[in-house]
Formats: structure tokens, sequence, C-alpha cells
């Protein structure tokens, strides 16, 4: 039998390939203390040192994903995890938000990452595409419940884990994403470990060693889009980094370099990195500053047709009976993505921008119901979709349109969109974050919890304990 | 801000980069099916059908695995594992080998596997240096003291479960592990899904999700070598694949194809593969008679030089102070990796063939207890140790060594190994494994239930309820 020995023999011995077994000869400095630093910062950071406009907006995150996550809830891709797991779950630590159940902080983690990613609606970071809340608000929120900590500590550490996995991606983006990576799990699962090993207390040595224990759990394969298994990323991400920083405040050992060793995670899943993205300016910048929010729950390339028919129907009242046509001008990936004519689903009508204007100017919204099987079909949006046609400009960029509406009455009204809402030049104001909490929320909570639990969400970090985020979400 | 569009409206969106939009022009015939062949075997073998030799080899597997995780139970790993992961179990649902604990089947299969692999110990897969028991056997112990399971059933199941995961390793082997994963844990999650998918009777769609959610979980990093990680990675692996099989019981969906697509598993995880080793002669060979096991806790460039010292000893009744010296003939990779002269820890002395040749010829054994500090510190053994030398001969085969030894009496005695047991060529015997099992039982179990489990591990497949071989291997 052919077999390699040395391979074989390291492998034996508990050993990896890069073992170094005698002294090897003077090379090029290794890169070392890449692990370490990024411990470090996240070990000695202190809640206080948080600039006010960081707090802010961690605080949006916060709203937007509790609202995504509640929306989600009640989807079949959360009941039949449950309907599995639920079996083997241990004490009822933890809540399940927009149910009733209530779990073990590990299976609680699962179930609201789930939640809050299923619906494809949550918040993004836009130079990575890391969707930086749903990894890290569960295992953070499931800890909250299962020892006390204060709404001040819950926000900075939350602060910190965003800052973690997204810098973690940006030392890898895109190189990592094009091998076929889902980041936010792959990366999603350090911000856990990191926002919840500095709620624990870790040491530096600790915190080294949560992050080695994530390091080795990445989770999961691009493949799996478009499949439940999508949303479990992100659940099992918060679960396994959970789960690394409980198993590392009890001394439970990995490597000390996970992140920068030959066989780490930086050269094992991606084809080049950039380890001053990782730590450089640590403290200084804050990665959350970027993160944005959907206002429509599909691909961004339709967002300012949306956005700009939305606006032309508010400024004249628009009804569908006094249009006789609509006219985009789109940047090209408009037509390449979505230029699907008939969509016959929920999900087709979210590759159709002919359906997405209509519905914009029939409901005055675009959210989760305007993009559910019964919209693509309800006939008065067909009627209007058959009457919209989309043109390239060259001209369009890709966050812009050019909306022209021809009324029956013989006038033309145009719109053009400089930045669609949503992106980080035009954010969706708080109250647009609140109006889509609140519909998000309809159907599972009642209107005076909705109300409660926004008015939590705002004064997060002035809480005695974070906990009554989770239990004011419940059903 | 520079964002890269198409990604970015594919993800926001729930899609990969993968994802076709418009029709493709017709190019090279994509592999299919892949994924889909493998579950249709799992899902349709027979346990009648396996042949009488594979169903034995299976057996021995069985009886290894049992007694390494028995000697590996009280491992301070697994302390520091139960000490973090306890307060979060679900019922007392399945045995922790060794010990009094029980925990939820999911706890169970982690802390299992990390007993069963903890001492570098167990079973091996020569072409793949897979450890095939290690991932699958803690799932499917669980799941027998969870729901009725047969002997019969439960040694099929895990007939598969290490064809499924040697199979995949085969696909991917070298290259995979050259990327610098531990193959242990990410080729045996596969194969904890295909046993406990078996067992729970999943459909042939099923059995697809159950493989798909295993491919998205990948633990772990070669870099985690020489850390509690290491044993943690095959643990894991079985919590997870168990998990997958479960999840893919109640119709929680994933790819079909996630072993061959474009961003599956064997794309995103390896620089080459080749599906042929994956699905050609599917039950007609079986990967587990190929298996072998590891007669010392040591890497296997020392095997022949123990296995001639022993033999050496016991035929002339050799006694440290008859020897005036030991020569060794050896292959250059055993003075490559195990040069150590002066070893100062059990660690240390696992690199020493000059400790290990005396350990041997001083104990007749060389287990655990032979390679702990106290034996690489005993004066007896540092004084024949400094009378061993070893020299490379270029006749010398990998798994061979030339023992002479020079007594104080001037008589010269010599032995050529030429195949060290525990090879393919040379296996453990049945006798052999029971002394390897009862050397790691002691001190776990008193000594009639370590003869009544070895008794156990026989007749396994004769069993009425698997479940028992857990039980009584409990403390």
């Amino acid at each position: 039998m052919q077999v390699d020995r040395r391979r074989f023999f390291l492998a034996s011995a508990g050993l990896g390939l890069s073992t170094t077994i005698a002294p090897q000869s003077p090379t090029a400095p290794a890169v070392t203390d890449v692990t370490r630093n990024l411990a470090r910062f996240v070990v000695s950071a202190k809640a206080a040192d948080l600039p006010a406009a960081v707090r802010k907006e961690a605080r949006r995150t916060v709203l937007n994903w509790m609202g995504v996550a509640l929306g989600g809830s009640r989807h079949e891709t959360v009941d039949n995890a449950l309907a599995a797991l639920s079996p083997f779950s241990g004490p009822a630590q933890a809540s399940i938000l927009g149910r009733k159940e209530r779990l073990d902080i590990m299976h609680a983690s699962l179930m609201n990452g789930i939640s809050s990613h299923v619906l494809d609606y949550d918040d993004t970071h836009p130079k990575t595409i890391i969707h930086p809340a749903a990894p890290v608000m569960p295992a953070i929120l499931a800890l909250a419940e299962y020892r006390p900590i204060s709404g001040s500590e819950f926000l900075s550490a939350f602060v910190l884990g965003v800052e973690v996995e997204c810098r973690i991606g940006n030392m890898v983006y895109p190189k990592h994403y094009d091998v076929g990576w889902h980041i936010t799990g792959t990366a999603g699962v350090f911000g856990a470990a990191a926002a919840a090993g500095k709620l624990l207390g870790l040491s530096e040595q600790q915190m080294i060693w949560a992050l080695g224990l994530a390091a080795t759990q990445p989770v999961g394969l691009q493949e799996m889009f478009g499949s439940m298994t999508k949303s479990f990323h992100p659940g099992r991400a918060a679960q396994n980094g959970l789960a690394s920083a409980l198993l590392a405040a009890r001394k439970f050992t990995s490597s000390s370099q996970s992140i920068e060793a030959k066989y780490g995670w930086a050269n094992v899943l991606s084809t080049s990195r950039d380890y001053s993205q990782l730590t450089n300016n640590l403290g200084e910048t804050y990665e959350i500053s970027l993160n944005t929010y959907k206002p429509f729950p599909c691909g961004i390339v339709m967002h300012p047709t949306i956005d700009g028919c939305i606006q032309l129907r508010n400024e004249y009242k628009l009804t569908a009976d006094k249009i006789d046509r609509i006219e985009l001008k789109v940047h090209p990936l408009v037509l390449q993505l979505t230029s699907k004519k008939a969509p016959e689903s929920g999900l087709e009508s979210k590759f159709s921008i002919y359906h997405a204007a209509s519905v914009a100017i029939i409901e005055g919204a675009a959210g989760i119901k305007e993009f559910s099987d019964q919209a693509a079909r309800n006939p008065a949006v067909v009627a209007l979709r058959d009457r919209v046609t989309a043109i390239v400009d060259p001209n369009i960029k890709e966050d812009q349109v050019r909306v022209m509406v021809s009324l029956k009455d013989g006038r033309r009204l145009e719109k053009f969109v400089e930045h669609a809402v949503g992106s980080v030049e035009h954010p969706m104001s708080d109250s647009d974050l609140e109006t889509k909490f609140t519909r998000l929320a309809e159907g599972v909570l009642p209107r005076d919890r909705t109300r409660r639990l926004i008015d939590l969400c705002w004064k997060v970090d002035t809480l005695k304990g974070a906990a009554e985020l989770a239990q004011a979400a419940t059903a």
C-alpha cells in the first residue's frame, strides 16, 4: 500500500504537516501575533471609549436585526429546525424571538440566527457582503439571558464582535468569497466568539483560544444558497462562536496563531489575505459605521427603481388606473439580473424589475408581502407590470435610476434617483427603520408591544439588563 | 464606496455566485448526481449484504474504538469540555463512555468523539489518514440510546458511515490534506451524517439534504494539532453529522449537489478531486477492510523498532542489566522525525527512537504509560536509552527495522522486522486488540466489566439493542 509516511507519521503522532521537528534554516520572518493582537484589542476595549456615532449606528443595527428576526420567526425553516432539534435542548435559558419556545442558549442562538437571516432582509456590510448582526446578536442576546449583562456592556460587545468579523472579512475579501464560502458564516463565527468572549470576561490567552475554536469551525458553502441551509449558516456561526467562548473560558486550548499560521484560517480558506486589514487602526475606526439596512427584501439592483416609484407615487398621489406606461432607464446589471417579464411566484418576482416598479406604485411599499406569491399573481400588479419597460442607459450608475411615468391625461412625470435609499450615501432614516420594523412585527407581536420593543432597541445601552430586549420580543 | 455589484446583488437576494440568471451557452457537461448516487447507495444498502469479513473488521474497529474512548475518557480535554458545555445539555439521553455523566445525544456525541481521539491511538485508514471510527461511532452509539436500534442495523450503519467518509477522503486525498484541513473532521462529518441518517430511515432526498448539511459544516484546521482542539474535531464532526441527519429527517432542505457543485465541498475544500473514487464500485469494496489499529500510541515510524525489541525481549527473556548496547538499522524517516536523544517529557519521548527501544525492552510494552513523563524520566529507561544507537540503512523499508542487541556475556542477538505489527500486512491480532483494550480500560472499568464489554463488542451485531454497548461502558 502506498502511504505518504511523513504525513502519516505526523498525523499519527497528533501533529500537523507544518510541524518542525528539526530546527529550520533562517527564512523570511513569518507573520506572527495577528491572532494575539486581535484578541488583545477585544479584551482591552472599553465601552466608554466607543464614539457616540458608533453607538448610534449599533443601536440602528440592533433595531433592524430585531425586526427581521421577528419577521422571519414563523418561517417554515425555523419550524423545521425547532422540530428537529428541540428534543435535545437543555434548560429553558433563552428566548426564541417571536415565538413561545424557550431553549438552552446554544439552541436559542441557532434558532434566532436562522430567523434573522431567512428573509434575506438583514443588515449588510457592503465592503464584504457580510451580514454582521445575524451571527453575533443571537449569541450575546442568549448569553444576556443566562447571566447579568448590562445594556452598555451588551452594545459594546456587539460592536466588537462586528468589528472582528468584518475585519476578518476585509482581510480576505473578495478572494475568500470567490472560493465559494458564505462569508457571513465563515467570518461571523469569529464575531460571535469575540463578542461572547468579551461578555464572559476572557483573558487574552482565553480569547486567543476562543478565536482558534471559531477558526476551526467555518460554516458554510455558497452552494447552499436557495435552500434552508443558507440561513442555518449564521445561526450555526452564532452557536459555534458562543460555544468557542464558553470552552475557552474553561481552558479548552487551541492554537495561538489560528488566523495567520501556515495551516490557519486565512491560508486554508482564502487564496489571498492582507493582515493589515485585520489589525491596523484597531479602536480608531469602526466597521459598524459602514453598516447598511435593506429597505426592500430583494437584490439591491432593484432598489433605485423601487425608491423612485414610491417617491413619484407619494408626490403625485398616483394610482394604477391613471398610468399609461412606465419607462425605466437603468444600469446594465438590472437587465442582466432582474429581467423576468412575467414572474409567477414570489421568488421569481424578486428577479423582475417590472414587478418591482408595478408593486411599488400600487402598494407604495416593497416589503415581504409585495414579493409574495399572492402579489406576483395579483391581477392589478400584473396589469401595470405589463406596461413597464426598461432600457439600459450607460450614464446611469449602479445605485441610480431614471423613472418616467406617462399618465393617461397626457402628463409626463420623471424622477431621477441619485443614490437609492438604503445605500451608505443615502441611509434609511431612523423613521424608515421603525416603519420596516413595524411591518415585520405585524402578526407576530401586538402593536403596543412592537412600539415598546422599538423603544427598548433605541435605548438598549441604557438598560440595566440586556435580557429585557429578548424577553420583550417573545410571542 | 467600491462594491462588487454582481456579487452583492446575488448575495443580497440570497443567491450564490454560481447562480445562472440567463441561460448559459453550451459547455462541457458538468459533473452531476455525485451526491445523489452516494445517497442512493446508503439508503438502499442492506445489512444482510455485508460480507462476513467486512462485518468482522467492523467488529474489530468497534472494539478498538471503545478501548481508546475508555482510555481517553478521563483526560483533561474531556473534563474541560464537560465543564464548559454540560450546563447546556438537554435530557440525560446518552452515556459518556468511561464516566458517570449522561447528556443529550448531541453533547454525548461530542464528548465521546473527543475521548476516542484524544490519545492519538485510534484506528487509521492508511490511504487517507482518516481515523474512521471517531466521528461515526459516537453519533450512532448516542442514537442507539435514543431509539431502538438492533446490533445488526448498528454495525451495518457503521460500515456505511465509514464507507462514505473514507470515499470522500479518497476523492480528495492528498490535496485536501495538503491544503491544511484535518481530514478526520472534514470528511468524518459526512460519515456521521450518513450512518445516523441510515438509522433514522431517511429517504433518498433526505439523505441528500443530510449530506449537504454535513458538507457545509467542515471541522477543522491542522493548525489545531498539538492542542485540545485536535480531538474536538472528530467530536464536533460526530455532533454535526448527527444534527444534519436529524434536520434532514424534518425536511430541513439543503443543496442536492453539495459535493460536486461549482461551490460545493470538493471544489471549495480541495485543489483536486476524483469523483470516481467516491462512487465507483459502491457496495463491491469496503474501505473498512483496509482499517488499521495502532499497537503503540506514537508515530508509526517507531513501530517496527518497538515491535522488534518486544519480540527479542520475549524470546530471550531480556532484562536491561544483561544488555551492553542496542543498535538499530532504520529507514531514513526514523532519524528525520524521531532522533531526540534525551527526551524530558512524555510528549518528547514520542519523538525519541532511543526511548522507544529502551522502554520496549524494559517494559515489554509501549502503551500510554510507557510514553508518560514518568517513563521518560525513569532512570532505568534513561540508562538503557543512552546505550541505543541508530543508523540509516538504505535497504530498510519504512515499516521495517533491523534490531541488534549485544549482551554483556558477549552474545549478539538480531531481529529483522519485515512488516511492523499494526500494518495492513501484519495487522494486530484479535488477542492483541483485547490486550490493548484491557490496558486502556484499566482504572476506568473494573476487570469483570472490561471482559464483559470486550465480549459485547465481539458480538455487537447480534445484540437486540445496540444501546447495551454504551451502557456497559459507563463508570
